[in-house]
Formats: structure tokens, sequence, C-alpha cells
């Protein structure tokens, strides 16, 4: 039997859990060797369920274990950085779900301590794995539709979160469109240099008197000339809308929904088809499995993950961007500035 | 046989002709009773493949024929708001191709005009009449997708016309958005009330030597809280895109291009469907029909047209808007100031 | 202006109404000179709604009319023959709608009379002519499948029609699939050979007490080697379902339904879409326009008709050997016998 | 941890790796114990893939195993039923690929052994758990489409086997059909009481020569009055064609081809979309990975599997009804004449 990646899962919560249980049952060439978690039961619960041996409350102890070669870095955003950067001193390959961080220096100090251990480090940014968006970028950079002239990227929730999640998620850029940026950047080929953005609060009012808002259109301008625009919404009551197009000198690419299956019904009233798979558990299942394989195997081979510490800050830039464009009404705001 | 309305065709040239040969063969109700051009040939053979008796080298003679209750306007753009005011003037209902005019002050003098004289105007964007966008029109209209939250206009064009003409167009918005413009206030049932638009020419060079873009993205605040995007190229190499889509709190209500036919054909190489159909002669044949239906029923039954001069005057203020938001490199604009 | 046609009309029901308002309305070539109808009212009626000034009640004034160039036979079934034989001793172009007769005597008659007399004959199988199918036979042509391996057409009508219409149609196979019939020899550009139909009565029993069926499916072999199959029903709650797909040693192609717009709604409840346009007068509307233009065409410029006498006679053919093979309980029967 | 099913594969060769494979990989509640091929080195490479310990050459070993609850029957077709009888007398339950047998004593004599010991069995018809025609079935079981009238059944292999492989195959309704006989029965619910065959030799002249045919369409009836059609292609150059559709009193529900992704591309040239996907290790994998888990399922819970073995009968006496219709030219032969 070849090689396995010993992987310490760092966080038993939801996506701890899909991380696990996807390493286990998809991923062949990782082995799942601890788990650790500040809530303990929460930690054996999943270990037991995957027949995995080593059980800690307290992370440090994964990046201490020589058995472990990377690490899964699952638990809240605010702890993101901090691990990252522990996890790089002790050598190990690190997996880390976005956002690295909200505050920038915090990011850097990782991406330094990264490069310095030279560890291989992917963020959690998993849409790019979607066959339909990696079909996308395939085709751009295939040059099939020519010089890319305008991406479009339609992003909208079944589903507005609970308010006291608003609260403390950094606003609609920093916690939602994020994946849309990284989109973007990965579409183009191209970094966003410029971003106007136009909120307002049409779903819930909640969400307005926590300061935030939940429908909004970002328009982005590319350092290789191209522009772009990004729509959200908090709520779409048909489910999740992931749609994106690339438009360009020579043609045109889209990707569309997922739905349950292709089926259409024909009947007096009506010709029906499935609507969009409802959220992003069910529409980026595979994708997950796909980023998770792609980390695995860089890690394995010493090859460059596909979404590196880079990857991850640059989504932050643009994000803070947009927000102090919202803020002032959307005036355009030059990322980095 | 029931009473038609007698029109009289001002200007014989590419729309001219267009709306002369709708009229006498597709609006039963309507009757071309005379033609103007400056240029006389182009006049009397377009009057006689239609059999029309009453051929003249100045429009003026049709203002003063009793026998003539309405006109079409479809001269050059700067004829459009004298020729209006005179007609007016003269008691004739009025069709009147986009623009009215690029001078806001001649749109109101216009207004003005038709109210005193109570005589019909229609302006000519005849996009709301496509089976189409009529029917996204309408289920919005009937709430089934709830209050609206987004707007958004895809419009393309399959290529960019001569430099020579992208000098004396007005500009983009002028001359291209306006059309989406009035879409949207179409769609939304609401005011544009702000603008952001960032422009850029990555089609044709010359285009931007010429002070213009070629490539847009328009972001819109609307007066019911609504936002809204239009992307525009003047290039879709594949034909021309024009679809658009209506997001609310209750759903969302699409609408595609229309293509030659609908036959796919499978081969070892592809899955193949026809392009979308070239380009607005094709697309809007109906839309045109539909158009002059309306009119001429407005006129003969005494009702409201169904686009009529302020129509015609808000899209000039959006462009005039989107324009000076462009200049300032997407600075929002509030439109009418 | 250019040389005319002059056509008289020979019957003033539906399809002689439906045609004579597109040959003055969208046939800028065709003149409607004459129209007759066994009951004068319904002649006067249609008359002068068009402006014709020949009203008759009996068809043979038309046939003595030497300025009628061109007859449309659009009478009861039991009279297109005579008609024919009569129209062409007369020296007129003719244009009759389907069937030339049940008969098979009669209708070689007919074709004699037609060869003997030198005049244009085109039978009413106005499907060839709708923009999807014209276009899967063009690619057939163009060898874009290869050979042709398999034929399929779906054909259903939206609802059953009266029992005392199934009592006189001839039944389904004569009345229904011959329409199919003379599209899969028009697709396949071949000569069926042999037929086995199975039917059963599904929809009304009152249509299975008048002897005849409601639900069927018939294969076919072709001359070429190819085989087929048609399925009908005689109610489509969804509306009228009329899909055609050619499959062969290249590729395959397909045509779909056409539908009143192209919208998509989603909400909550689901993703829906327009139902196929309701019946014939809606799908082939324009066909029809397009089958009277290339009669003209053909009677004016002395070439061939799209769909002649012996195309008229085919059909009727594997009708006959379709009812033989049902009586059968499914047995192939060969065509011709 | 809970239960397992202890389970050993007999017979290493593709579809035993497939099964072999998914059920360590995706069936949590299976455990691989055993494996056993005639060709030992076979068994010995997955076993070791996969880390299981048990590997034999002889099938009766796993048989025999008292730590063996059930075994998949993946080895040659003319071992199916007389392993069935012996692992049904041995007391496991069973899983067997289809077909059971070509021969109708052979798979009575399992049927009885299987009742006798009161183990459950399973056949491989795999496409009754595709998510799209599982989705139809549905549909048509909750009475979304009424009273089934017409079953209609598309399925063409991508590419022809090789001749030598034909000729021992049983022909193609025995070999290929026969997976469209389960599902038209899975579709309408109810038997298929006769069926007329056309078949010919347009693909490859080999075959023809072999006595088979590799183009056919075949005409069903159903004890419940519902009628239905299948065709089948051994080559269609687009990849693998898998279409179905229920028509009935109160509508119609279609399944459409998979596609690896649903990315559009728009060029100057063409509308293109992906082509099907390629054969049925693509189209069917979640297929499988369905049924075992539906086998299992039944195994640890003691309810009935979903593919029984009289499941497994009906479709060989339909193959052999519509061979012998085939043969004689199209005639209607009874199922179980």
């Amino acid at each position: 039997m070849e090689k396995k990646l010993r992987i310490g899962i760092i966080g038993a919560g939801r996506i701890g859990k899909l991380h696990a249980n996807n390493l286990v049952n998809s991923v062949p060439e990782a082995e799942v060797a601890a788990i650790s978690d500040v809530y303990l039961p929460g930690a054996q619960e999943l270990a037991e369920n995957l027949g995995v041996k080593k059980i800690y409350d307290d992370y440090t102890k994964i990046l201490q274990d020589p058995e472990v070669d990377a690490v899964f870095i699952c638990s809240s955003t605010d702890t993101h950085s901090i691990i990252s950067k522990e996890a790089a001193q002790a050598g190990k390959h690190i997996f880390c779900e976005k956002p690295i961080d909200h505050d920038l220096d915090k990011i850097k100090e990782v991406l330094s301590e990264v490069e310095k251990a030279g560890v291989k480090y992917q963020v959690g940014f998993n849409r790019r794995f979607d066959r339909n968006f990696a079909k996308v970028k395939e085709t751009v950079a295939e040059g099939k539709i020519g010089d890319v002239h305008i991406v479009k990227v339609t992003s909208r929730d079944p589903e507005a979160p609970p308010v006291s999640y608003v609260k403390v998620s950094g606003g609609i850029f920093a916690d939602m469109t994020i994946h849309d940026f990284d989109m973007v950047r990965f579409l183009s080929g191209s970094e966003v240099t410029e971003v106007s953005a136009v909120g307002t609060c049409l779903v819930d009012p909640e969400i307005g008197k926590a300061g935030d808002v939940d429908t909004c259109i970002i328009t982005l301008r590319f350092a290789n000339g191209a522009i772009g625009v990004i729509d959200n919404s908090r709520q779409a009551v048909y489910g999740y809308d992931q749609r994106i197009e690339v438009f360009g000198s020579k043609g045109c690419v889209t990707a569309d929904n997922e739905t349950p299956n292709n089926t259409t019904l024909y009947t007096k009233e009506s010709v029906s088809k499935e609507k969009p798979l409802y959220f992003f558990l069910e529409r980026y299942n595979d994708a997950f499995i796909e980023e998770e394989r792609a980390f695995v195997k860089a890690c394995l081979n010493g090859t460059d993950t596909p979404v590196n510490a880079f990857d991850g800050l640059q989504p932050v830039l643009i994000a803070l961007a947009a927000q102090k464009s919202c803020d002032l009404g959307g005036v355009p705001v030059k990322v980095g500035e």
C-alpha cells in the first residue's frame, strides 16, 4: 500500500466533520490520524464514527505529534491565523478554512511563517473545484473565448443567516462575497484592482439594523483591463443560486446551477423542472472532495497547492475595499488602499 | 370596413422602411397615406413598392395634409424634437424613433407641445414588445416574484459600428444602453434615481480614440429600493445577446435569447445548438410589429400609448448620468442632477 | 409592380380562411381573386374582410374564370379529388389540402390528370415548412448525421376530437398519423416499405366504440434500410406535442416543441417554463405561410412544388397499411400491398 | 460501531472490482470479507488494494465461510445460476449480476432455492437507481401523470462491442435491451405481455454475419393496457444515450442524459454543450453505489430487496419473445409463450 498523508483535524464542527468524513471515505491517500476540539465529546463522537484513535481537546497536541503530517484548520475563524502560524512552525502542511483572518497583518504573518517553514498551505475556496466552474476556468485558460472582457457572478444564498451570526460575520463582503471575489480572480486569471459596491437591506430589516446589507452589486476592474460584476442576495427562495459567465473577444462561456436530477414534468398547469440544489453542502459536495484530494496530492508529491496563502489574502483585500465602497455609497475604491 | 389610421412616414431610411412595410403588411387598421424623405428617390421607391400615392421631399407637406392622422418620425436623430413639436402643433399623433433628442430642454419642449396639443405620442422602445420581455414584465407586475430586489440586463451587439458612427452617436450610453435604461424602468416599474458606470475600450481602440467606451457595466438604484445592473459590449461574436433577469422576494424570472430554430445536433465532436438571432432586425422583428399595433390602437381608440413622451425623457436623463459617472471613473451620479 | 399569382379559394371554412388571410397579408406575390363556398354567406364574409370582389357558391365558376391562375382546395375531404381533377382539366395550378382522398384509385386519377395537364400540384403537408423540422431535414440532407439509422416522431394532439368527427375521420392513421407519415418520408429521404402498428383506446372509450384507437405506436422500415417509430396520442393535456429525432451513423439531430416565450420562473415551489403552443394553428402558423409562399413561387417561376401529388399518395398508402396492421394486432404489413 | 454486512465478492473482473471498491469506499454498513476468482492473482491484487484478508481461487470457500453473510456474484454469466443456487443453499444473501441465466428453467430453479432458503436476492439492474430514472418512477408512482399510456426508452451504446463478444452475448435483446426491459417494467409498474421487434444491421456488417442485429425498435404491450417502445443502437458516436419518457392521462415526465458538466460555450461558430457521459461506468457510477446500499440495507434490516429474483426472470422472458419476434420479421409474440 502506498504512503498516506496523516492528517489531524482541528475543530470537529460542521466543516470539520465534513472534511474528516470525506477524507476517510473518498480520499484513499489520506489517513485521519487525530481529531481535536475544545469541546471534547464532539471530537470523540466524530473519531469513534470514523475509527480514529487519537482524540484531544487541545490542538497543540496534534501539532506536537510526529505522526501527523498535515492539519485541517476547521476551528472558529478567529483562531485560523494563530493556528496557521503555529502549525507552520511545527512543520505541518496546512489546509485552512476561509478566511485566514479579517486582519491583514495577521494574514501577512501567516504568509511569512508558511514561506519560512516551507510547508504547503491551502485555503478552503472549494468552489474552484466545482466541475462546472473548473470547466469554465479551463475554457477561459485555453483561450477559447479570447481575451476576457466581462466576468459575471450570480451568488445568492437560499436563506438569510440569523442576525446573531450576521453581527459577528464581518459583513456580507467578508462573509459571503469573499467566495465570489476568489472566483473572479480564478476565472479572469487577473488581480482585482478596484471595486465599487452598492448594497441595501431588502431581505431582513434586522440585518440592516445590525449595520450590514443583504442585497448588493459589486463592480470590479481587473489588472488585465477586464471588468466584472457580482450580485448577491442573502435569500433566493428557490434555492442556492450559483452561476457564472465569462465573456470575451472570441465568445462567452457560462455555468449553470446544479439540480437534484434532470427530469421535466409536463402537466396541464405547467412544465416544471427541479429547483437548484438547496445550499453549499449539496451543491459543492463533490467540490469539497476534489479540494481535499488536491491538497493531499500536493503534500504527498511536493507540488504547489492550487489555492495558496496569497490566494487567501487577496479576497480579504477586495472585501475590505468593497465594504469601504459600500459604506461610501458606491464610490470606487482601489484594492489594497 | 372599419376606420383606419392614416399615417405619414417621415424618413424612408432603414427604420422608416421597416415601419412602412410592417404597417402595410401586418397592421390592418393602419394605412400608409404618405411618405417623405429629403432624398426623394428613396421615398419614391418605398412608396411604389407599397402602393402609396403621396410622395414628398418635405415633411411639412405631410404635416399640412388633412388626410394624415398620424406620423412616424424616422428621420435623423437631430430632427426628432423639431418635427415632434411641429407635428404636435399640426394636431397629428406622433410615433417617434428614439431618442427624442440628446438635449433635455428640447425634449421638455416636445413634452409641453404634445400635452398642449392633446395628441398621442409614442417613443420607439420596441423591446418592451418582445414576447419574452413582455412576459417577464407581466410576471413581475402580477407579483409572482414578490418585491423586486435586483434587475439584470445583458445587452451586447454582434459587432461594433464604424467609428464614424460612434463619433456622432452621443456615446454608448445614449446610443446603445438607452434601450436598456428603458428596459429596467419597464421591468422594475420604478424610476432610476442613481447610477454608477464603469467603462473601458476592449473591442476596438479606435472607439477609445473617439472618446467612447465599448464595454461597460452600469449599476443602478431605483426609487422603490431595488438595485440593478446592465452589462454592455459592442461586440459579441456569437450574435446579439439580449437577456434579462428580475430577482425578488418570492422568486426570479428570466428571459433568454431567441434562436433561428430549436434543433440540437449531437456529433462525435460536440452537442451544438443555434446561435442567438443575429441582430435587432431579426430578434425584434415581431416586437416592431407589436409596437406599431399598439400605437395605431391607442390613436384609434383614444387610449394611452404604452411608451409616452415621459418614457422618452427618462432614459436620456439616465444616460446623461451614466456618461458623467463613467467620465468620473465610476463615481455614483444622481439621475436628473 | 411584379406579376402576381391570381388565386381562387375553394371553401371558406377554417382552413380556407387561414390560407386566404395568409395569402393576402403575408404573400405579396399572391392575389386572392375569388372565393367560393357552398355556404355563400361564409364566402361573402371572408371576401369582404379581405377586399375580394368575386364571390361564388359554386366552385366551377372559379375554374371557368380566366383571371384565376391557381386554386386552393379547402373544401371537405370527399371533394378534394374530384375538384383536383376538374381544376387540372381547367388548367389551374392546384394547392390541395390533405388528404387528396382516402381512395387510392381516385388519387391515382388525380395524379394522371395533373400530369396530363402539366399544372403544378401541392399537397398541404405544412409541417415540412416548420423552421425546426426544416432545419432537421437540412441537417440530415447535408450528411451531418451520416447515414440515417432511426427516425423518431412524437406527435400528440392537445385534446381528442368529438366522436362524431372520429366516425368520419377515416381512422387515426388516415386522419392524424398521415402528417407523421409524410414527415418520416421527408426526413429520411426514403420510402416506407413496411409498417406495424399497435393501437389502443386509453383516452376516450367512445373512440373505441367508434372502432378507432386513440393511442398508438407505429414501427416503420424504409427502402434505404433505416427503421423508424411514431407515437401518437389524441390527448396530451400539456398541449400539442410535436418533436422529432433523426439518428444516424455520425450523430443525431432533434427538434423540440415551440413555446409562447422562453421565460423561466423560479419560485419556492418550482422552476417552471411555458407549455408547448396549444395546437396546430399556433404551432404551425409560420409553416402555413411558408408553404403558401413556396406554392406561389413554384407557380410563378415554373419550378417544382416542394410537396407534389406523389407525396400526397404515399402517406395514404402507408396509412392503409398501418390500419391493416393495427386491425391484425400489430402484424407487419407491406406498404402498397 | 453498528453491525456490518460481511460480504464475499465472487469474481474479481471489471464488475467485481467496481462492486468491491464501492462497498469499501461508499457503503459504510458493508465489509468486504473475502474475494475469490478462478484467476487467483486477480483476486489477490484487488484484495490487497482494499485491505481484504481472505483470498480464494474457489468460490465455494466463500460459501462455506461462516463469517460471510452475503455474496456478490460477479463471475461469468454461465455460472450465475449455479452459484446462486449453491449460495442460497449455504444460507447466504445474494446479489447477482444480470442476467441470472439465459435458460428459463435454470432461473426458475434459482427462484425456488432462494424461496426455500429464505435469503435475500437482488439482481444487478442498476439503472433503477439512477437519480433521474428513480425520480421518473417516483413521479409516475405518485400519480402525477395519471394513468400510464406510453412508455418510451432511448438506449444507445457509444460503440459496438467486438464481434467475438457479440457471438457469445445471447443477442442484442438478451445482452443490451434486457436493461431496458427491466426499465419499462419498473416505470410502468406493470408486466409486459406482448412484444414485436424489428431489427437490422446498420452499424457493423460483422454483427449481422454473426446472426445478430445492431439497431432495433421494440414495441411493447403492458398488462395495464399501456403501450411502449424501446429503440436501441450499438453505436451512438456522441456517447451513451440513455433517455426515458412516460406519458399519461395527466401529463408526461422525461429524464435526459447526464453530462460531465453543465457549461455552455458560445463562439462565432456555434453554441455548444457537453456530450453525454461516455458509457455506463460514468453514467451509472452513482447508481451502482445506490443499488449496493439498497442491497446491504435490505439484508441488515430483513426487508425486501428492490429488485428480486422474479425481477431477474421477467426481462429474460421478454428478451426471448423479442428475439423470436425479430427472427420472424416483427410479428407480435406473447411474453412467456
